[in-house]
């Protein structure tokens, strides 16, 4: 997706900072990012949004950190002081949330010891967290908490048992009567089922504007929507992606699995289907194929619905369409306007200074979720 | 644990290896371990235990391996090919099932990209699987599932909000009146709440005794168990280790939530405590503490009780502790027929050629599961 459709936004999203600021004073007033190992000091991030790394390798020749002036065109180039330690800081502050990178060591690609990995561009990479001024609505709180339930589900179709994570909000156990509507919410590519919760925070997002009273708990279903093995060695690429594996899983498989063995309500007015940039696209092709099972779409960084696509759609009760503003914001502006003149409840949100990358989803998530199941 | 009193075994443990075996000629008949990132080749095991690694570093100087030849004493040296790629074979065989390790790039310590992380030693480790002959118990299979359900339990005594993930059997959504016996069980020093289902495939070996009917379904709960904060820049190490904070927040806080959250049964009868290396000594602590709690204790790599410390104690159902053939299984061996003597229900078991490392420890969880709640 991001290859065909979002390559310029796909630099962008991985250079991660706001130029120029080259000039501007570092700030000492470092902390060890949140994303950290346990115990571990580095990297580290200031009030800015300066990183700083620091990495050991007494005999290395070079260490490039894949950050701070435009991912794989540039990157951090670390210097090695007297102790053999490989320091550096980015050359301006980066863009507010999360962001992936790697380091390569003389030649090879590596995760940075100091922090924790994230399974983003079909592998597990380090990860970075730069404080955000509204970084409260994904915190971890002393708020009730949902659980994040692994389930294993039977698919004939692939012949396995699939991994699913599925949120299920405060006061599900002791609800015992009580049924729930269901977000199906779709990864990027490169990603996988674990992304949502570990780099997007959809669990702490949800039970707090659950506490905060600004939503009305529902379920949320996450699952691998790559089926057709395009990562290394899977001999593929987004060029030869096929929906069908997947729309298979999803519909056939996943969802019946889901309304057996959870108090869900399963009919269209209280199922929704999103997804980010990969997942966007599809969700918007199941949701067309599929016209009676959701009744909510959403697309985070994901393109668009024209009027043409939703022709007769009566029974679509939102649409809403994110994008980063250093993205292609304007498209989603336009298609909500032209939406809306078709009559169909349709809402674009804009994430004002970020790209392609988890905080538009993030704060994406947190601006369509009191939208749905109306 | 390891540190005080399992120096000699933690040396057998990092090893890995059956010596002599360096003689042995090599099959090749390598394939990508089970534990690798998906897609990649690298590392492979073949079918008498060796495991083969291939690291990209092209201006490195020194890839070694710390696995192969002793760990940190040793480990495997890699040697770089014309596409300055290091490739390297371990010596030996290398003992069935799971081992935690490292890759030393010119002094710097960093993970193999080709494998998925575990927490060990304190750290993010790179991990590798040895098939084993005995793997299919602890196998994904097309059986009924159960859930690991990650859960965020109020801790005011930490403070925070703690995780812990709870398995429940198949058939626990499903038949809402039924209640559950729970097993609260711990990892082994440096590691935490996650190694008893990534390492151990706990959930999966629950899965596949449940479909055999060789148990009744149970509850297992798992958390972190060092609480008191031993890990790199957390200012301890075993040797200030106080069972206290995680006495309080498990007998104070995890059980009551659980207790308050699922179906479970709550009585002494119905509740066993389990654990590995360090989270044994811990079993053994918390058991002594508090008499009326759990029935049912299990040291797995992680002591032994004699008569004398359950003196009095008629409410014990059983005593279950196990070990490593290379670890020092005289130890559980007596102590099973001491307690004997004395009255008690004892059981011992030792893992033939393994050490102090997770087959032993899955292989523990199997044969102890069948004897709990009875």
């Amino acid at each position: 997706m991001k290859k065909l459709f979002f390559t310029s936004l796909l630099l962008v999203g991985l250079s991660g900072t706001m130029c120029p600021a080259q000039t501007a004073a570092v700030i000492e007033d470092f902390k060890p990012s949140t994303k950290n190992q346990p115990g571990r000091d580095y990297p580290m991030v200031n009030s800015q949004g300066y990183a700083r790394f620091r990495i050991a390798a007494p005999e290395a020749q070079s260490v490039v950190v894949s950050l701070g002036l435009g991912g794989q065109r540039g990157g951090t180039v670390l210097e090695k002081d007297a102790e053999g330690v490989w320091t550096g800081t980015t050359a301006g502050p980066m863009d507010e949330g999360f962001h992936y990178y790697h380091v390569t060591i003389d030649g090879g690609v590596f995760n940075d010891p100091g922090t924790l990995n994230y399974y983003g561009s079909t592998r597990w990479e380090s990860g970075i967290e730069i404080p955000a001024r509204d970084q409260d609505f994904y915190a971890l709180r002393n708020v009730p908490h949902g659980n994040v339930v692994q389930i294993l589900f039977p698919s004939p179709s692939t012949g396995t048992s699939r991994r699913a994570f599925v949120y299920t909000p405060p006061g599900y156990d002791a609800n015992q009567s009580k049924r729930y509507p269901v977000l199906y919410l779709q990864h990027g590519w490169g990603e996988d089922e674990t992304a949502w919760s570990n780099q997007g925070h959809a669990n702490l997002i949800m039970d707090n504007m659950i506490a905060e009273g600004k939503i009305q708990p529902f379920m949320i279903v996450m699952t691998y929507g790559m089926t057709n093995d395009i990562r290394p060695g899977g001999g593929g690429g987004m060029r030869n992606f096929q929906i069908d594996p997947f729309e298979t899983v999803l519909l056939k498989e996943l969802i019946p699995y889901v309304d057996a063995n959870f108090r869900t309500l399963t009919d269209i007015n209280n199922r929704a289907m999103a997804g980010l940039s990969m997942g966007g696209m599809e969700t918007k092709t199941i949701s067309l194929h599929n016209p009676g099972v959701f009744a909510y779409y959403g697309l985070l960084s994901g393109g668009t619905y024209s009027p043409e696509d939703l022709q007769g759609r009566s029974q679509v009760k939102l649409v809403f369409m994110s994008s980063g503003s250093k993205e292609r914001p304007e498209g989603v502006i336009n298609a909500e306007k032209a939406l809306k003149e078709a009559g169909f409840n349709a809402v674009s949100y804009v994430s004002e200074g970020t790209a392609h990358e988890f905080q538009t989803w993030r704060r994406s998530l947190y601006r369509m979720a009191p939208l749905l199941f109306k």
